[in-house]
C-alpha cells in the first residue's frame, strides 16, 4: 500500500482495528447460534454483545502482544476477548478453526470493499453521462490507427466509457457475489464439530451466502475471479486515461487535466501543462493488473489447503482494492473537471483541409454517372494537393474549381457532402442505447 | 495452437473457411437488411443466399490469391464472392467497415467456442457428480498443509471440484454474453453510412446483442473479461490436477490416471505409472493463464481504434480456446476413468495410529472432569508414542491402556472416540447443497 | 505460432525434421563416446555416422506411425533409425534417458534460435546507426508527458534506441549461456549408468556447457531467465514502435512508416496512412511477454522433476523464439525505410513561437540583474499570449518589443537565447558514447 | 510492503530519510563538479558537505510540509537544505532536472537492495553447500513425476539448489549492473545547460556508470531486466520451498522445517507440524513474480518520458526487493535449521521392496544370455508380487526363490544388483563440478 495512492474508507477496512471488529462479529454470531442450537449457554452470546454494545475500542497492540506469546493470531484475539468479557466468553468460538474466522473475514472485507468500488463506478458513471451529455455535439475528429478518419463528438467518447464503465460495474456485481461467502465449516470442511446451521446464521447476519462446499478453506477460485475482474477494471481505466493523455498533447490539445488559473505550469514555460493524473492512473493500472495472476496462482492449494494463498492476500488485498479506489475517484475527478476545447477540436477536424469528406464526394460522384475510376482520379487530385499543402489548401475550394467536377455536381451538391451533420445523424441513437431513453 | 493440444470441434472453428463463412452470413444478413429499408436491391440479397443455399465450398486459396494483389482480406473475400455470385453481389457490403465484419466475426467465433466450452464444462460437472456420489462415503484423509489433519470422504473432494466448476460455469456464461455483440456501425462508429437498423438485423440473426456504442471495433474490455475467465477456469483445472498428482504419489497412491490392464508402465518397475494426464494439465493451465495479461493490455486501444490487439487475438483467439477446451476434455477423462483405492485410502487414514482422533479423546477428558492440562498431558503422552513409532503402535490400544485415562473414560467410551461416522454425518448436507435433494 | 508472424529460418528450428536430426546428432555423438570409453563397439558409431553422411531425408511421417504404437517419441525414434541404419544401431542411448535427449535438443534449438535473435540484432543497431548518423543533427522537440519540452535530434532518439538494443544485445548473449548446456546424466541425474565424458564429449560437440548438476532434466530456472530475457527486448521493441507511431500521427507527421510512391492509402483519404507495423508490433510485444510468466512457473518442478513443463515449452519455445524474430526484423525493415520529415519537425519545433526559448531568457535577465520575480513576470506576460495565440505569435518578436525586457538585454543578446545550437552542443559526446569514436 | 515479510537493512534503504540522504549526495557531488568547472564557487560545495559532516538528522515533516506548499518534492527538499545550510546552498541543482536526482537515487537505492540481496544470495549458498556435504551420500529416492525413480542423495538434492542459487547470483549480478546508472543530463537528456562532466563526476562517487545516453529519465528497459531477474530468483526460491513442503509431507516425512523441541503442533496432534514456513515462500514468490509484467509494462514510455513509470515503482522498488530479501533469508534459516530424517528415507527407499533395482537385474539377465522377452517376463513376475504386496514382499528375496532366475544368475550377482553404490558413484563428479575440487 502507498500511501499517496489511498483514500481513509478503503484504507479502513484493511486495519487490524477492522479485522479484530469483524472477526468479533463473526465470533459473538456464532455463538449466537451455537446458544440457539443448545450447544453452549445463552448468557455467553448475550455477554460478547453487552460488551459489544459499549462500543468498546481495540487494543491492537494488546493483542499483538498475547499474539507474540501464543504465535496464533486468532488465540490471541479471543484471549484478549476473554479478558474483556469475563468468563461466559470461553464459549466463543467452539468447534470452529481458525480459517472459519479468517476466510469469513476476508470475506466481508472484500464485498465491503466492493460496495466502496462499485459506489466509485457510480460517481464515476454520472459524471461521464453529464460530460457526455454536456456535449453530445461537440464535433471532433474520430482516429484510427492515431490518424484522422471521420468526425465523431467528443460526447461520443464519453458515452462509450459510460458503456464500458457500466459493463465494469455490472462484471464487479458478479465478483462481489462470487467472493461473498461465509463458511463456517471445521478442519477440514465436514461439520464434524459444529452444526451446518450455525454457518447459515452467521451468513445471514453478515449479508454473505453460505458456502455450499468448503474445505478448511473457501475455494480460490471466489477470489482469483474477483481480482481478475479488478484487473479488467484497471485497464478499462487505463483506456480512458490514454484517451486524455492523447488529446493532451501539445499538437492536439483538444482537452486538458484541470489547472487552476492560479497555478503555474513549468516555471517559464506555460504550455507545459502535462497530464500526470491520466500518466499516473496509467501506471496505477499496471499494478492493479499485475495482482491477477497472484490471485490466480492462489487457486490450486493442496488437498484440503496448504497455507501459501496467506501471504498473497496480505498484499493484494488491500493493495488492489485501495489502489482501484483511488484510481476510481482520480478518473472521477479528471473527467468531472476536464477542460475541453470545442474549438480546437473543430479547428484538428478542419486541419486536413476538408479531407475527411472525400469519400463522400467519391460516392456522390460515381452516384452522378461518372465512372468510379475517373471519380477516384478526381478526388484524389485535388485531395493530393490538399494534402501536400498541410491543410492550408481546401479541398472544398479546390473541387468547386475543377472543370471537371462540376461538369457532374453543382457547387451546392459538393457543399452538401461537406455536411458534419451527415455524421452526427444517429448520435441520439447512440445515446438512447447507453443512458436510455431522454 | 499445438496440434497435440488440440480438437476437431473447437480447432474448426479458426480455420479460414470457417471465418469466412460466417463473414459471409454477416454480409447476407447486412443486405438483407439494406434490401429491406430500401437501400438495395432486394435481389441482391437473394442472390446471395441462392447461392450460399448450394452449399458452396469456399475456395481459400483462391481468396488468398486475390488477397496477395489487393492486399485487403475483407476485399479480397468480397471479390471472391462477386465472383461467385455474379453482379448482384456489388451491393454486399454497402456503408460497412472491414471491422464491422471482422469483430462481429470474432464475436461469432468466441460465442460459438464458449458454447463448446460450457458442453465440456457440462461433460465434466456430470462426471465429477457420478463419481463423487459413487465414493460419496469413502472414507480417506484430510489434509492440510500436506499433513494429515482429519477425515473427510472422497466423494467430498470431488463434490467441491463439482461446486468449483459449477461456478466456472456460471463465470463462462456471463463471459459469453459479454463478447457476444454486433457491431455494425461503420468506420467509426457512429452510423454515417449504414443505418442503425441493419446491425440490429444482423445480430437478432446472429444471436448476437447489440453493441450500445462502438467505435470502429467492438471494445476490447469485452475481449479482456473474456479470456481473464478462461483463465479462471485454467486454475480450477490445475487445482483439480494437482490434487491427482498428489494422490498418486507413490507414497500416498490413493488414486491413480487410469491405465489399461496390459499396459507396461517404464519397462520393468511396475510401480513406475506417472501422472502425465493430470501434469500435462498443470502446464496447460498455465498457458490458459499465460493469455490473460495480453488480453487485458489489449484494452487500452488508442482513439477510436488501433490494431495493436490484432496480432495478439490471431495467437490467443485460438490458442486460448482450443487449450482450454482440450484441457477440460482430458480432465474429463482423467476423473471418468481414475482409479480410486478405498483401501489405500483407509490405510493411510490408520498409519498414523488413530492419532487423527486424538482431539476428540481430549474433549471427552475434559468433560468428564479431568482438568485441560492434565487431559492434554495424558492425550500427549500417547500420542507421541504413537508418532514415534510411525503408526506402528495405535493410540485407541494405548489409551485402553493407560490407567489415567480409564480413570475417567471407560474402554467403550474411548472407543466410541475413534469412530469415522462422528466426521462423515453431514456429507449428506453437503451433497444435497451441492447436487441439490437426492 | 501464426504464420503470418513467422519467417522460415527460424521456423525451420521447431520442426519435428529439425528436432530428428538434433536427436540424432546427440545420439550419435554419445555413441562415440561410448566407444571411446569401450562401452559400446567402436563400429556402432561408425556405422551411425556413415549413414549420416549419406545425407538421410528423416521420415516423420515413418517416425510418427511408429509412435502411434510405442506411444514414446524417442523410443519410436531410435526404431526407426536402427531399421535405417541396421543392427549397429542397437548400441545407440546406452544408459541414456529420454529427457537426456530431448532437454538437450531443446537447449541445441534455444541456442540456435539465439543466434538468430542476435543477428535480427546486429542487423536492427546497424540501422539504427545509419539512421541515427544520418539525423544526427536534425532538430526535433524532445517530449515529456506528451508535451513540448526542449529540442533534441531525431539522432538522438535513434542513438538512445540503439544504446537499448545494444543491452538488449548483452542481455541476450547471458540468457543463451544460461540456456545452452548439455545434460546426458541418467534416470535422476546421477550418471549411474552413464559415464560423465560422456556429457562431456556430446556437449563439446554441440557446442554447449556441460550441465553441472542435473536431475532428471536440465533445470528449468536456465529457461525461465531466457523467456524473460526475451519479454525485456520485446518490451524494447515496443518502445520503440510506440514512438513510431506516436511521430506518425496526423496532427504530428514527423515520421511515418514507409510506403511506395503507388500504394493507396485508403481509397479516397491519401492522408490515412496507417502504422500498422509498428502498431502491430505492439501487439506482438504483447504476446512475447505474456509468454514470460508461464516460463516463470515451470521452474518450481517437484521432485527431481515432473513434466508439467513439457506442454509450456511446446507453445513457448516456438511461439516466443519465432514471433520476436519476426519482430525484430519488422522493426529493422520499419526503421531502414523510415520516411523521416525534418521541414515537419522543424515546424512542430516552432509552432509554440519559440517558448520552448522561455527558460534561457529567464535566466538571462536574471543575469543581467532583473530580479527572478520580475524577470518570471516579463518572460510569462509575453509567453502566455503566444500560449494564446496558439503559436501565430512568436516570442522573440514580443519580447524584442517588450521595453521592460530591452532594457536588460539587447536584441542581439535576446535572439541568441534562441539558437538551437545550445541544445545540440553536446550531440556529439553522446555520440561517442554510444556509437564510440567517429 | 507487507511488515511480517519485511527486514529492517532492506526496510531502511526505502524510507523517506534514506530517498533524501542519497539526493543530498547527489546534489552535493554534482556542485563539486560544478565548482571544479567553475560554473559556481566552489564555496557552495564546500559549504554543503560542511553542513554534511555534521552529521544531520533530516526532517522529513518539514520537507513534506514544505512539499504541501510547493507541490514538488524536489524543490521542497532543495528549499529545506537551503534552510540549513544558508545562502551558498543556492547554487545546488543548477542545469539539472528533477529526474537527474530522482533517476539517480533509484539507481543508488536498487544498487544496494541488489548488495543485500548478494549477499542474501551468499548467506544461502553457504548454508547449501554445509548442508549438502552433511548428506552427500545420504541416500534417498529419486522421483519423478513424484513416483519413485532411482536412488540420489539428499546432498544431491541441495547441489542441484546451491547450482540453481549461483546462477541466479550472477543473475543478479548482471541486473545490478545494468541498473546501477547515473544520469544527470538535464530535462531532455541533451546535456543543454550541465557539462557531461558533472555526470562523471557524481557516477564516480556514487559507484555508478554514465548512462550513455537518457531522455529525461534512464531508460526502463534496465528497470524491467532488473525487476525480471528479481522473478527469476523467487521461482528458484518457490522450488526448493516445494522440495522441502513435499517431504515434510506426512506420507513421505523425509525432512521438516525446524520446531523446538518444547513447541506445540496443533493442540493433541503432534503429527501436525506444517511447513508454514516453506509454504509462506511458496505465496511470496508469486508475489514477487507479479511485479515482472508491470516493470516489463513500464518499458514502453511515450517520447521522451512519461511518468506512468513512477506510480508501479512506488510499490514494486520496495515490495519486490523487500519481499525477495526475507524470502532469502526465510529459505536459509529453513534448510539451515531443516531437520533431516535419513532413516526414513532409507525406509521410503525400500518401500517399494527393492523395486527401484528391477532395471539392473533385467540387464544382468540379458548380459546373462537370457532373452530380453524372458527376462523381462521374469522380472516382471516377480516385480507385480512386490508391488501388489505394498512393498511387504522383497523383490530380492523373490527372485533368489525363483528357479529361472537364478538358472541364469547367482544368489551373490543378483544381491550385486542392489548395491546403492551403483547409483551413487559419481556424487563426488557432480560435487566436484558444483562446489569446485574437494
Amino acid at each position: 500500500m502507498v500511501p499517496r495512492y489511498s483514500r481513509p474508507a478503503m484504507t479502513a477496512l484493511w486495519t487490524p482495528e477492522a479485522r479484530f471488529r469483524i472477526w468479533f462479529e463473526i465470533e459473538a454470531h456464532a455463538t449466537e447460534a451455537l446458544a440457539d442450537l443448545g450447544v453452549v449457554p445463552k448468557s455467553a452470546a448475550d455477554a460478547l454483545w453487552r460488551w459489544w454494545d459499549t462500543n468498546p475500542a481495540i487494543d491492537v497492540a494488546a493483542i499483538d502482544a498475547i499474539e507474540a506469546v501464543t504465535k496464533h493470531d486468532v488465540i490471541a484475539f479471543l484471549t484478549w476477548v476473554a479478558e474483556q468479557v469475563g468468563d461466559e466468553a470461553r464459549f466463543m468460538h467452539q468447534g470452529m478453526t481458525s480459517s472459519d474466522v479468517l476466510d469469513t473475514c476476508l470475506a466481508v472485507q472484500l464485498a465491503r470493499a466492493s460496495d466502496i468500488l462499485l459506489a466509485d463506478l457510480d460517481a464515476l458513471l454520472a459524471v461521464l453521462e453529464r460530460r457526455a451529455r454536456e456535449h453530445k455535439m461537440t464535433p471532433t475528429i474520430g482516429r484510427s490507427h492515431g490518424i484522422h478518419a471521420e468526425p465523431v463528438t467528443f460526447g461520443l467518447k464519453l458515452a462509450e466509457a459510460h458503456a464500458e464503465f457500466a459493463r465494469c460495474r455490472t462484471r464487479l456485481e458478479h465478483a462481489r457475489a462470487d467472493i461473498a461467502t461465509c463458511a463456517i465449516s471445521g478442519a477440514v470442511g465436514t461439520f464434524a464439530n459444529i452444526d451446518p446451521r450455525v454457518e447459515e446464521h452467521v451468513a445471514a447476519k453478515l449479508g454473505l451466502s453460505v458456502e455450499p462446499v468448503s474445505t478448511q478453506v473457501i475455494p480460490r477460485d471466489r477470489h482469483a475471479m474477483f481480482f481478475a475482474t479488478l484487473g479488467v477494471i484497471a485497464s478499462s481505466i487505463e483506456r480512458l486515461a490514454t484517451e486524455v493523455r492523447h488529446l493532451q498533447r501539445t499538437e492536439v490539445l483538444e482537452a486538458e487535466e484541470y489547472f487552476s488559473p492560479g497555478q503555474k505550469g513549468s516555471s517559464a514555460m506555460p504550455h507545459k501543462r502535462n497530464p500526470v493524473l491520466t500518466e499516473n492512473l496509467t501506471g496505477l493500472a499496471r499494478m492493479v493488473r499485475g495482482y491477477v495472476t497472484p490471485a490466480l496462482e492462489n487457486v490450486a492449494l493442496w488437498h484440503e489447503r496448504d497455507i501459501s494463498h496467506s501471504s498473497v492476500e496480505r498484499y493484494i488485498g488491500p493493495d488492489a482494492t485501495i489502489t482501484l479506489d483511488f484510481a476510481l475517484a482520480r478518473l472521477t475527478g479528471v473527467i468531472d473537471k476536464l477542460l475541453v476545447y470545442p474549438e480546437r477540436m473543430q479547428k484538428n477536424l478542419d486541419r486536413m483541409g476538408g479531407l475527411v469528406h472525400s469519400q463522400r464526394v467519391l460516392l456522390a460522384l460515381t452516384q452522378a454517372g461518372v465512372s468510379r475510376e475517373d471519380a477516384y482520379r478526381l478526388v484524389q487530385r485535388n485531395a493530393m494537393r490538399v494534402w501536400e499543402s498541410d491543410g492550408a489548401l481546401s479541398l472544398l475550394e479546390l473541387l468547386k474549381a475543377d472543370e471537371e467536377v462540376t461538369a457532374a455536381l453543382t457547387p451546392e451538391q459538393i457543399e452538401a457532402k461537406f455536411d458534419l451533420g451527415y455524421h452526427l445523424k444517429h448520435v441520439d441513437t447512440i445515446f438512447a442505447r447507453v443512458f436510455g431513453a431522454a
